[in-house]
């Protein structure tokens, strides 16, 4: 992100910024916490009357690093192909905000965070939090911020779940929406897939009920609840593609129990190098809010409820070949969106890559979002 | 089982039997065990002119108590629905022998047997075996029952996959192979499901190498592994119907990390469970043999050359909702049979119940299956 396009006076504006708000910031579950710090960072000036703020939602393992280099871990910025110059969500033209969920491990309030109470790590000790909680703080960050109405705000996966529940939880400060490969709900294979996960974590001794050491996680198991749920990512057709049962550096089968297939080697891959970038209590706590995540649950599981009266506009986009939150799931949004008299496009695209088609090359969603931002300008 | 149904004078013929046949036992690894033996059982009487044997083959977690109580776990067989007497396969009309296959923990040789080089049980050196050692295996334990030619082999799933083997492996032994819910090789997607269910296992300290005390099994990892398996063994629409989103025995959200919805406490029930009626490592060598069926590879991925020339009649049999063995795959089965002239049946029958149908009440299943034997009897 070049310097010029980050607001540079103001110490609350730039990259890898910290938010340390009074609280106590009261939860959905009728705890609080003593005070809220949110890891968070900002591309872009806002404009003279305020109008031009887009608030960036991540997924489960995601961060507030966008599209910048993430400075713990020297990678890249998870969603360069969607912002930065010239894209569809441009820092030249919005003021883009990005922050760590609550529950995150990377700056934001999180198990891993000291309670000030007992100057201890929080651990299994910090509150289960929801989604509404996340978006929540969000709203106080943006207070902070001085951002009074979004522009827009816009998530993939559990980043589309926060920005629905935004035109929820605050109809007034939100102008539109755009939620990518998202869903309105977990469904029951949503909670299994992650309950598995949970218990490879919990099964691991390392995790010593929550009270592991920062530099003895429990790796193991983490690293399995990583792979479980990284299948559920990719497609079938996808994997196939990719791997098929091409063998790894080997000729032929070797008998044995080392990672043979490329598929073995590019799963332990995966777990592994999760284990080195993400805190395994976090992990509980966000799949827990996912869970948890229902926005029909408090009208009787009518959806449309959810968004009665609403004036916000709605983007939905899904992908034919994401079976994790699969187009049924948007399809159900925007039947609900529409009984609710909302404003809303809806489009699936056609993509081989599964659930993590939204994170990869995808023009057709950058001229969808494109389109749908500059209408609602 | 009326006692009228089983074989009364020879021992080698009834319930619960072991054959302990003199090796040594050749694998396709190039290793070989030095005895070979196998748990199994019979019902019904061979007729005259041998012509009514009936070969029934387990899945990944099943065992050759098809229709009869496990002696060990007291619960009955798993295939009662379509085996018994007035059922499609019937020990009124059919010699039927069932078998534990080669690397299980159901009285055949596996990683829980003893070494009889050591004295100890092989554990992790117990040779890692392949679908075809196992159909071998199979083909020795008729030999020893006077069994020439078989009139069916019958099997779902991983039982399937051995069915369609042995018209490969033994032409000239099986009249007809019925494979239900199955496929000739498991697709990336499915190496990648049990990578998950395997380094969950050697994830767990307890599994210590493999070399685990028989009374403190890696239950943990080995349930975790389970778990994972479950949820691909139904389908999202089942587990929707079934479970929801609703709570286990109670009201509201309890916000904590307890199995608060039923799906959760279904899964980890579903993975306690399975620890106490399997062996850790007979779960790490049958999902390699699983890993490593691809009927095509030695014909150069040209899957009708492995038929070819065969006289057998084939039933291929799917399930609308089975996304571990989907229809693409049967289809595959039967465009590969056609290509070689074969004689073959095929049928998807529409299910909620995802890949565990053919486990469940399917009274087409069971008419396609009756339909298909008498036929060729």
């Amino acid at each position: 992100m070049p310097a010029s396009l980050l607001a540079p006076d103001d110490q609350r504006f730039g990259l890898d910024r910290r938010a340390m708000l009074p609280g106590p910031f009261a939860l959905l579950s009728g705890q609080s916490l003593s005070v809220l710090e949110i890891g968070y960072e900002t591309y872009g000036r806002l404009n003279a009357d305020a109008s031009n703020a887009i608030l960036i939602c991540h997924a489960l393992t995601g961060d507030q690093h966008v599209a910048s280099l993430n400075p713990r871990t020297g990678k890249p910025g998870w969603w360069p192909r969607l912002v930065g110059p010239g894209l569809p969500i441009d820092p030249e033209r919005h003021f883009i905000i990005a922050s760590n969920v609550l529950g995150g491990c990377s700056g934001s309030s999180g198990p891993g965070s000291i309670d000030p109470a007992t100057g201890q790590r929080y651990a299994m000790h910090f509150p289960v939090i929801t989604i509404r909680d996340m978006v929540r703080a969000q709203a106080l960050l943006l207070d902070h911020l001085g951002v009074g109405v979004l522009q827009a705000v816009v998530g993939g996966s559990m980043g589309g779940m926060q920005a629905l529940d935004w035109a929820v939880a605050f109809p007034d400060r939100v102008r539109s929406v755009v939620a990518i490969a998202s869903a309105a709900r977990h469904s029951a294979q949503n909670i299994a897939f992650h309950e598995v996960g949970r218990q490879a974590i919990m099964a691991d001794p390392n995790w010593a009920g929550g009270d592991y050491p920062v530099d003895r996680p429990p790796a193991a198991g983490l690293a399995v609840a990583r792979m479980a749920a990284h299948i559920t990512y990719l497609s079938e057709e996808g994997l196939t593609a990719k791997f098929g049962r091409r063998l790894q550096n080997r000729e032929a089968l070797g008998f044995g129990f080392d990672a043979e297939f490329q598929v073995e080697s590019y799963l332990r891959h995966q777990g592994l190098a999760f284990t080195e970038r993400f805190d395994a209590n976090s992990y509980l706590y966000i799949t827990r809010a996912l869970d948890y995540f229902d926005l029909a649950a408090p009208h009787g599981g009518q959806l449309a409820l959810a968004f009665a009266g609403t004036r916000t506009r709605f983007a939905v986009i899904s992908f034919t070949s994401d079976w994790l939150y699969p187009t049924a799931e948007s399809r159900r949004v925007v039947r609900a969106l529409n009984a609710a008299g909302a404003a809303v496009s809806f489009v699936e695209l056609e993509s081989p890559f599964g659930h993590d088609a939204f994170l990869l090359e995808a023009p057709e969603m950058n001229r969808v979002v494109d389109g749908f931002l500059r209408a609602g300008s």
